[in-house]
């Protein structure tokens, strides 16, 4: 018996204005397409979070720099600037383009801030979700961030929910019977850049499922409080 | 009909040894546990490819140090070092811990270089495949690495062969018809992630396959020309 996981794009979605019930909304999709399990892991856009939320901002629809003096009210720090481009760090602590503030999939007037704490986001959705379906299922915000050194985009957790961001495979021993001693895996940014695959950047479609990981992942954990790097534990900020 | 993508362990690969027909190896235990179809993405550790094509060392088994001498030998240029940890540019252009080498899942006096062309190692395997089993699959040989900023590593892919390693979506438009301007995912990395959730550290999986992913995926690129970022195009480095 093969182990699997399995990956599933929930098109159902509305979209999102700000005030709608987000959770309830993914509820009712997901129980026309794909009813939630114990054990499914549920990555979520940021968009759509920050549209619920309403982190939207009026900006000018025919300057497409219009939303750049919002980036540097909302980062905390510049670190480095190449004509329009500005990677900054937030106010959060993740480091990404624009202090994560973009306009892709919202209306031309509209620019798209991060939620103001994307790890309580998705406890929210979470909550409700367990509440209404009773099923216990872990909820990842996933955003798009560059990287340094390696050209493309990839998804990231933001925040989550139920699910341990770092798996400690410190002390266990590798297949050989060796034991490990550095490694940490960061499974939301995994199972984010996971979903991205089925979601896609251009047909918005805002949620995916992830069925199969394994039970142990379940439990506690920030993404903010442990996928973040402090400063001290960073050797390139 | 919701849209899937499945990601399958193949678990039965066994102990490779330098010379060992990787590609004949992985057909087999494909075909026992999970037959290939077209369209199918082979994700690959970079462990098994090293043994394989013998990148292995002699190292003093009860030095947990030893293999830094090679690190240095490796690499390119240091980027960072503290303490035991050095941050090295390869000869390819990644940019990792101790130049890619490491010590786990071989035995205590060997450590493991990377291959000497990961996108070659992926073209040679995905070449054996098509021609014995006459289906059009795609390959990525992936490797675990840290990141800045972020706790935690994640799998991202060394080489792959068949499989566009960026997707280039400049000038599509998103959900709501605006033009997205600078969005290229880099999907080898996302499946190598994927896969790592299914493969897992401690467990020795070495191969998983990607079921179901876009067809237009698929056409020629390397890793090593894709997606290592220029030197003019990064400003981290």
């Amino acid at each position: 018996m093969v182990r699997t996981l399995e990956i599933a794009a929930i098109e159902g979605v509305p979209e999102i204005r700000p005030g709608d019930d987000l959770a309830g909304m993914i509820h009712d999709a997901c129980a026309a397409e794909y009813p939630l399990q114990d054990g499914d892991v549920l990555v979520v856009s940021q968009k759509v979070v920050s549209k619920a939320e309403d982190r939207l901002v009026t900006v000018d629809p025919d300057d497409p720099l219009s939303h750049k003096p919002l980036v540097l009210a909302e980062a905390k720090r510049v670190l480095r600037r190449r004509g329009d481009l500005i990677i900054t760090e937030t106010k959060h602590g993740y480091v990404c383009a624009n202090a994560g503030i973009d306009r892709s999939n919202v209306e031309p007037d509209i620019a798209a801030l991060l939620p103001e704490d994307s790890d309580r986001s998705a406890r929210r959705i979470r909550d409700v979700l367990i509440h209404r379906l009773g099923v216990d299922v872990a909820v990842i915000v996933a955003d798009t961030f560059g990287r340094p050194w390696r050209r493309g985009v990839t998804d990231i957790a933001l925040g989550c929910a139920g699910i341990l961001p770092i798996l400690d495979l410190r002390g266990k021993p590798d297949a050989l019977g060796r034991i490990m001693h550095v490694t940490e895996v960061c499974i939301v940014d995994e199972l984010a850049g996971a979903a991205e695959l089925i979601r896609g950047k251009s047909t918005g479609v805002a949620v995916a499922v992830v069925r199969g990981v394994d039970p142990a992942w379940f439990g506690p954990g920030s993404v903010v409080d442990d996928v973040v790097r402090s400063y001290d534990g960073d050797l390139f900020r």
